[in-house]
């Protein structure tokens, strides 16, 4: 049976997860987000211990969550940054967040990307990325993050895109932790 | 609105234009049909000028094509080679192209992957790339291919993935000019 199309869908429950009506002032309150979706996204037996939201810089309101799908999607793109800037890309209907008529809009993912989800970045229009565990903590349970060199976030940055780490980064990176104790799948090792 | 989910479906011409029950022997002639899946999706105006395809290493045959879908689909993250490995992996119904039950796999791509796509092609499973534009060609028509280095394709390569470029490349890179010249999209640039 050759696939001609592919649906792309967040786990039922996150919807009503999300606070999307909740000003998310500070880069705290935000990352609490993705790592409540990382989490409870492990919890709920739908994926791996990665969560993102894509946040709109005005309304401090979440655009679109992701989750990572890897597994139960049987997808190796659905990596939760991947999923929510399609999500914020079909929301908003262009495909790039950045635009004089839009808002500027702010990544926040509960762990530093891996050299795909770097790259959508990238490309997504986001002026702004805000990051919670770090590539170390991720390898250090098993995760291969990819080609991510220093000269990658220089990149990003030569093109006007901010970026913070280590974002509450001992609650997210205990998440990581705790999905490998539950001996959680460790894909692409 | 918010999107709540996503689905990303190649063009109607694509399934009568791919030869699927064909073996692809050589690299040129693999190549030729991603070169040609590029061409004709810049002729019917249904993206940009990129085609890749996954192939069966045992059958030669296709099993997954993709074209650039961005514009169309308001999505940055549809490059073709994204496509090719999506729709791959839902046919085959696994998050990896390479296990010990499965034949491997070839992606083949007209132009060289950007730093998205490099990191896609890491997670995907195949085990050989083929490569036709070069990263200059893309450049020189002004799109970004974004943080790829010498250091990447190491990467790859330590994963234990082949890579050749520069299959049929001026007949790859024939097609990128001939989009910039018509005034195609240059989105990213």
């Amino acid at each position: 049976m050759r696939a001609h199309d592919v649906r792309i869908a967040l786990p039922d429950w996150v919807d009503t997860f999300v606070p999307w009506d909740r000003r998310h002032e500070s880069a705290g309150e935000r990352m609490a987000l993705a790592i409540a979706l990382s989490g409870e996204n492990v919890a709920r037996g739908t994926g791996g211990p990665f969560g993102a939201v894509v946040f709109d810089g005005e309304t401090r309101h979440p655009v679109a969550v992701g989750v990572n799908l890897v597994e139960d999607a049987r997808n190796a793109v659905l990596h939760a940054e991947i999923v929510a800037l399609m999500l914020a890309q079909a929301t908003i209907g262009r495909y790039t967040l950045n635009a004089p008529d839009l808002p500027p809009h702010t990544l926040v993912t509960s762990c530093e990307p891996c050299a795909m989800c770097l790259g959508a970045i990238l490309w997504s229009g986001v002026q702004d990325l805000e990051c919670g565990a770090t590539r170390e903590d991720a390898v250090r349970i098993g995760f291969d993050e990819g080609p991510v060199f220093p000269a990658s976030y220089a990149y990003l940055s030569a093109r006007g895109i901010r970026v913070q780490l280590g974002v509450r980064r001992a609650d997210a990176a205990a998440v990581l932790v705790a999905y490998r104790r539950t001996g959680g799948t460790i894909y692409n090792p």
